[in-house]
């Protein structure tokens, strides 16, 4: 499993957003240095800490007390200090506004579209993280409902090549697969 | 093609690197806010524009006067003030020191690959993007020969889905190659 | 598009199965010289005639009259006398008996399992051609309750490589998505 | 692992080629009952099995004493009578002519095309079965130089799915190489 310096010395508690997916979520919505970004669930942090290490602020939402934890000291062996995690559960409503990019890593993540839709600034990116198909469709129905526009979904298959003496090809055995990627734009 | 808003405006003339491969160039170097980058070829500058998003400074090699002015007002288009577009033959040598990322994409870039390794900070990456299989393995060797560790290279196959009332499932067609990416770190 | 010479010349109505899902059922389900097959629906018959090439006879339903009718001209172009095709709808009943394998490509055809599962001999197999994600996952269900056992689901992305003097790649773009093939054994 | 129920009582020795790959090679060449095979190297037989199984008749070569054990007592758990094993080397020669099909997965295979032409009948197949890129590569080209056309290179990644109550999705880890399925025809 490859992972950046950043992500390196990270703690992985609950299984972590992969760099793979990471690099979708970046490339796709261009968030970038004057973003204004909001996770949850938290998780390990890893997400978070790769937003951070691009983007202006990020605040990462988790509900459980040890995965605070957790995803603050990732945070700090990260060295980051625009990344913020509190406790709280996002379902009782996000306080932040006029965010850039919200990403979604949690289960009935589609339950909370309308409430993101509210918090992110015109042209800002909502991206959900779905393992399982049918979370996926309801997703991106939730988002048409909450009057998202250029949703579309991603999966992405990456493999690891060998380049020896006796010759070029990929890995036998390997990931195949994380989640659904949907992103969607008010 | 999806492309973030970054990128949508911008227009593309040579083969231009796409989101699904700058996501892995983003994420599996961690380069951020504080990396000084260099690329080459810039092409029509899509990769330097996406470097410059979140990074502190990119310079953009090209030699070919034609893709400079291209990639000068995709910049211009994007607008970002940290992106240098220059013409400039990476074969004649690099100018710039301590640099945390290079990216290579040009015919022939593992002739490069020593040139880079004296440009590069310690720790920084290099990340070269190649079509074919066999200069894939020809820059991994290029990179061992040079100095470089903790090689690899990687493929993404990226799908995208319909998620519609009828069901969910891929596209029946779509992009099913573009490139293998070696990373190597200093 | 690839096809084998028993193929090649026939004509394509209504879309076929490709060899490289003709493929997965021919290996995973080990349908030989003594299989007696059903098939439905018809279509062009592309994976009727693939059958009958291995196989001891294939019935062949399809409701419809011009599917028949091209469904009988392709196999006749094929020069197959073991492949039966026959107007015939399979949600009013099957007629044969004993059968070592039963294809189904067809809508609702999860309806029809339980159906299926009367016209195999012990230890046949059931395998469902399904283009989305739900239809999969109902085909399963169903195949679990009509006792079927030994059930699983397979996808295949094949791509094509070009081998020139400039090097060795994928195609650019090709078929990413034709179906779920759904297996089930009595 | 899948299997049918021809090769699931068979044992594995040396590398199996798979289901996956079988069944490209049955539905690409359109191997049937009326096709006189030859395979090279027999390794444990699962191909020469594979191919027994929907073919008139089937020589597999092994030069190693212990394979050829092996794959003739798979032949035998398999219950077929048209599959015979033989203790030789291709290198030295192929004594059987007009062959419908012949497989090589072999070391070097690229060096016993020529032969191989001589041993097919007009229009038959060659298939080889090779891991790295380099050596498919070079077999294309051999294939070209004896004198085959319509020469072609395929790879597939097939995937397995999960079909629970809670979602339908891919399976976290599974195969993502074997080989590549290079086709040739005299």
């Amino acid at each position: 499993m490859r992972f950046p310096p950043i992500l390196k010395n990270c703690r992985r508690g609950p299984q972590v957003i992969l760099p793979k997916d990471i690099g979708m979520i970046l490339a796709y919505t261009g968030v970038g240095k004057k973003s204004k970004c909001l996770d949850a669930g938290a998780g390990s942090g890893f997400l978070a800490i790769a937003l951070g290490n691009v983007s202006k602020s990020v605040i990462s939402y988790d509900w459980r007390e040890d995965f605070v934890k957790l995803a603050k000291e990732n945070v700090a062996r990260a060295g980051l200090k625009n990344v913020k995690i509190v406790q709280k559960n996002i379902f009782e409503g996000i306080s932040e506004k006029d965010l850039d990019l919200i990403t979604l890593d949690l289960a009935d993540s589609d339950k909370v579209v309308k409430e993101v839709y509210g918090a992110l600034k015109e042209n800002g990116f909502l991206v959900g993280y779905l393992p399982h198909t049918e979370q996926a469709k309801q997703f991106v129905f939730a988002c048409n409902s909450a009057g998202f526009r250029e949703i579309f979904t991603l999966e992405n298959i990456v493999r690891e090549y060998l380049a020896r003496e006796q010759g070029f090809r990929p890995e036998n055995v390997g990931l195949i697969h994380t989640a659904y990627l949907v992103f969607a734009r008010k």
